[in-house]
């Protein structure tokens, strides 16, 4: 495999001479920074043969070097082997940074060529700088895999949904108008956005060109007067194109953006959020706003869209709470099917990527159900020790057997709201760590969910209430608590973020009613277990006094905790308190969407502790 | 005598006038923006009247306004009567804010005129751009006090201290070489220094010009080879020539500071801490490196000496240890003394004024006493709701009844340390009501004192651990946790700091082991009541394991609370045991230190609850 690899490069090298570039960069994202990016945009993976999620390609006359994480060295070593690619492990000591790299590497007044559309533009700006100290440059307007990559698979193309206020509950012209006024108190008079998510959301669209979020490729340009969307011509329905003339929305094609931003006549400054577009549109409008009689300029500043889409509406509320109910009793029955099943001498035996199958089945059958929301997490004992593990049969896909945890992260993509949801189950006897790490888990879970705080907190300033128990034990999870999830939209949402390190420049925002959160403490013991438990949390108003406005937090996941890990030691009368709550409230909201059989298993599981 | 100042601010204003001033401001702060202002600088007081500790007195030739906050608007009201000035209620709705009366008042091309020593320099630079934006200019080269305040108390001027190592810890010479390093890390030459805590921490040197801070007024600039110490010729002793002469330390006139940056040699960049330095400073500094010839700059970043005095040695931390113990026993026979007494037919009254001169008296029989680190607040009833009330005889001083609470926020000056505490004692008969918030309080305290946490944490992180027993009441105090102590220096010291809200542009500092931090939660209710536990903490290591390093608090103060006030019904098994545990700590340490009768009662007060 891997002459072929160095066979690619060769090419590659052979584009970048007759282009006059020096070093040549290949990231992973796609046009707009989407959390998975589709096949047409593994080019990476086309030149070193590196399938990771994460990595960057960089190749240049002397050597090609790719930078990759600690979740991928094993993999990346091997799949690596034979192509003439450095492998350099990020984090590990001596290993440069890409930047570091660049900068040590880079000659004076040469070049570095990357396909812009593909680096978002704080990123860009960073690499402008630096080779503006090497009295270098850019080159940053071809893809080289072009004419190289003969049988690229095609960009994703799907036709596009439009959602009714059922759903959204709030009007395109209510949101762009939002939009506008947003726009105008941060001073300027259009707006920009390539993060699909926000453009989803304020024209009340969906799509299906990236996996498991249902959004379509596309940009938008917002004036004081129209919209203009940048989408494929494939993806453009009958129905969009009389909602579009309804709405003033001029629809443009999705390649077209960069050339139109050259022409585009500017009345005002532009707003411009440096997380919302790529390294080329950045510049695109940089240039476009140069070239503008008016003098205007660039305001970068936090798009409003990800402030709005953030605060879910009464409608969206509504639909969520029903939605997340639906959701839990599918997660319910898979437990009673998981737990009796395996171990049964009359049943098939089951793998993880088994279970998994048979929890996406499970999720199909509910009332409005369109996707994942992201691949369904299966991880049987040592393997949910790997925070981001995948059962793949044939590669790793462990039997389960009737002894130890089952960690099973998984959520829908519903018209009716995205869910999220990971619990820890006991597949036959467990150790007294298992339970006691379980129940520490269980506790950090309930602390954060029966916070009351103040309106303004932050994430950093309740991550503590879920973090204590472990800290406490000397034990802690190198993740983040929480965060932020769409309406049928992207799983992982910001803002909120629940985490405790505060980074300077970075802003957290504070809780607001009608944002959700999820709430995911874990162990995870290398090599012996792992156990997560994630319950989505709706932001609600508590009290407003004197002292100020108190906010507080209810659960919309509604999955029994499990009773096998439960060590009573390790409860106070408080959290016990908390568990009986719950459980309590899971038990009334459920048991009406239940048949007998199902009822009998929820009344044992939520009895009091 | 309202006149009077009538009188004096025309005068003022005449002396406008003649330096083409259209606007003089007067703010209440020292040349090095102290806690406490001494009467030489009390010039906004000569000029209004009005003697609160927080104000700002603009005079225009059409008005006189002057700005404070919500603590002294009944007393700025009564003692403005009759001088013209008018009074602005700061947060008031439709009170304009300085900076936004300025905007409005000033006209294109005025001037703008002020001490230039006694504005911090982020503030001047605030109005330098204010003035800009008017095309107008600041003239702040003088103080027009001087012709007009003929009786105007001297300026501060007391022989300052060396201090010995056994005190310190570290050498002059050590300091010195890391405050160099520091220096030269940050690409700086030579640094340049108006903050007097830490100037005095730096030479191992104490003074008395500042009420309880024992500082004396200096500023330093430090380059590779030589100190340059600015000082008042009365403040020099024979010792400290010495000293100096050891040292490499230039003694020079207080007042040629400006003059010395002018014509200074400058050999590098200069590090100048924009929160350490008055405008004036500033501004010297910023002319001087314009005029110098190496084209040098003013590198803007916080102060290593704010970070090195924050992290007390070992030496400063033993000191502190048994300092606090001692302290700790004074504050233990003043309850005893006070619980006694109050109520007693054959004692004589006490009033709240009287209870603190009986305190201050004790504490000035302990060891290596040398001040009060702040004027004891001894509040009883509904007084103790005001956070900053001072018992001023013939003005406002409650008689002690054996009856509800006594606030009493108290601390000492020591050659072994500063200390702080605050302590709520029950005189007599309490309600249920003030027992429910005087155990919250406790839990507060005692949940902020147990917690452990990452290193890498900060105040930010930390403060709901001591905020979540009253948020869950739906009750909060209106003021931060904890603050930093200096050792033998300031009693408020910044690192650390213990608050959750996080401003943008403020980045909190982690804790480190050798912080100390004041743990003061409280219940305010106006007209009612006041509740104030403090309890100063040490940092410490805890745990260090393959998640990280972990920290932990030990308390300094060993003081118990008082079992009057507890309710147990708002103790959980977990805050029953930290109480317990602490009260253990606090009998197993100073029984040593006390008579059989105190000992007597330390047994009664530390019993397990």
């Amino acid at each position: 495999m891997g002459s072929i690899h160095r066979d690619r490069i060769e090419l590659l090298r052979a584009a970048m001479k007759r282009e006059g570039i020096d070093a040549y960069m290949i990231p992973t994202a796609d046009f707009h920074n989407s959390e998975y990016a589709a096949d047409y945009f593994h080019t990476r993976e086309f030149f070193s043969g590196f399938t990771g999620s994460a990595g960057t390609l960089i190749v240049r006359a002397q050597e090609a070097c790719l930078w990759t994480d600690g979740r991928y060295f094993i993999q990346a070593a091997a799949e690596l082997e034979g192509s003439g690619v450095t492998l350099m492990k990020m984090g590990e000591p001596g290993v440069p940074t890409i930047t570091e790299y660049l900068r040590q590497n880079m000659e004076e007044g040469s070049v570095l060529g990357f396909d812009g559309r593909c680096i978002p533009s704080k990123e860009g700006k960073g690499y402008e700088k630096l080779m503006k100290s090497k009295k270098g440059s850019l080159k940053i307007g071809r893809d080289l895999a072009e004419g190289i990559w003969s049988d690229r698979p095609a960009l994703p193309c799907h036709p596009v949904m439009l959602l009714e206020e059922d759903y959204t509950g709030e009007d395109i012209e209510d949101k762009l108008g939002r939009l506008r006024s947003a726009v105008q108190e941060a001073g300027a008079d259009t707006y920009i956005d390539s993060k699909l998510d926000n453009i989803m959301w304020l024209l009340n669209m969906r799509g299906a060109d990236v996996t498991c979020n249902p959004v379509a490729l596309t940009h938008i340009l917002v004036d004081e007067r129209n919209v203009y969307l940048f989408i494929q011509d494939g993806e453009v329905t009958e129905e969009l194109r009389s909602y579009a003339a309804l709405h003033r929305i001029s629809i443009l094609p999705y390649d077209d953006l960069e050339e139109f931003l050259a022409v585009y006549d500017h009345r005002g400054d532009l707003l411009c959020d440096p997380d919302c577009v790529s390294y080329s549109v950045y510049l695109a409008a940089r240039k476009g706003l140069e070239n503008s009689k008016g003098g205007y300029e660039m305001i970068g500043a936090p798009s409003p869209l990800v402030g709005f889409k953030s605060v879910k509406n009464a409608v969206e509320m509504a639909n969520i709470r029903a939605c997340y109910k639906r959701d839990s009793v599918a997660l319910c029955r898979f437990i009673m099917w998981v737990t009796e099943t395996v171990g049964n001498p009359g049943a098939e035996p089951v793998t993880e990527s088994g279970a998994a199958a048979y929890l996406d089945n499970l999720r199909a059958q509910i009332d409005d159900y369109m996707d994942l929301s992201f691949p369904t997490i299966s991880a049987y004992g040592p393997n949910a020790a790997m925070m981001h593990y995948e059962a793949v049969p044939g590669v790793s896909d462990a039997q389960l057997a009737p002894e130890g945890m089952l960690l099973v992260d998984s959520g829908g993509q519903y018209l009716t709201g995205t869910t999220d949801v990971t619990r820890t189950i006991a597949l036959g006897p467990v150790t007294e760590e298992m339970k006691k790490h379980y129940t520490l888990t269980a506790v950090s879970n309930l602390q954060l969910m029966g916070a009351v705080f103040l309106d303004g907190c932050t994430g950093a300033n309740l991550d503590i209430l879920a973090r204590e128990p472990m800290w406490r034990e000397a034990l802690d999870y190198k993740c983040g608590t929480g965060h932020g999830i769409g309406y049928f939209l992207n799983v992982h949402e910001t803002p909120p973020s629940i985490r405790w390190r505060v980074f300077p420049g970075r802003q957290d925002t504070p809780f607001e009613p009608g944002m959700i959160v999820s709430d995911e403490p874990g162990v995870y013991l290398e090599g012996k277990y792992g156990i997560r438990i994630e319950t989505i949390l709706e932001v609600v108003d508590h009290t407003t006094n004197e002292w100020g406005r108190f906010l507080a937090f209810e659960p919309l996941t509604l999955v029994p905790f499990d009773r096998n890990l439960i060590d009573p030691a390790y409860l106070t009368p408080d959290t016990r308190k908390l568990l009986n709550e719950y459980h309590e409230r899971v038990r009334t909201e459920l048991m009406p969407l239940m048949d007998p059989k199902e009822q009998e298993w929820l009344i044992l599981q939520t009895e009091p502790v």
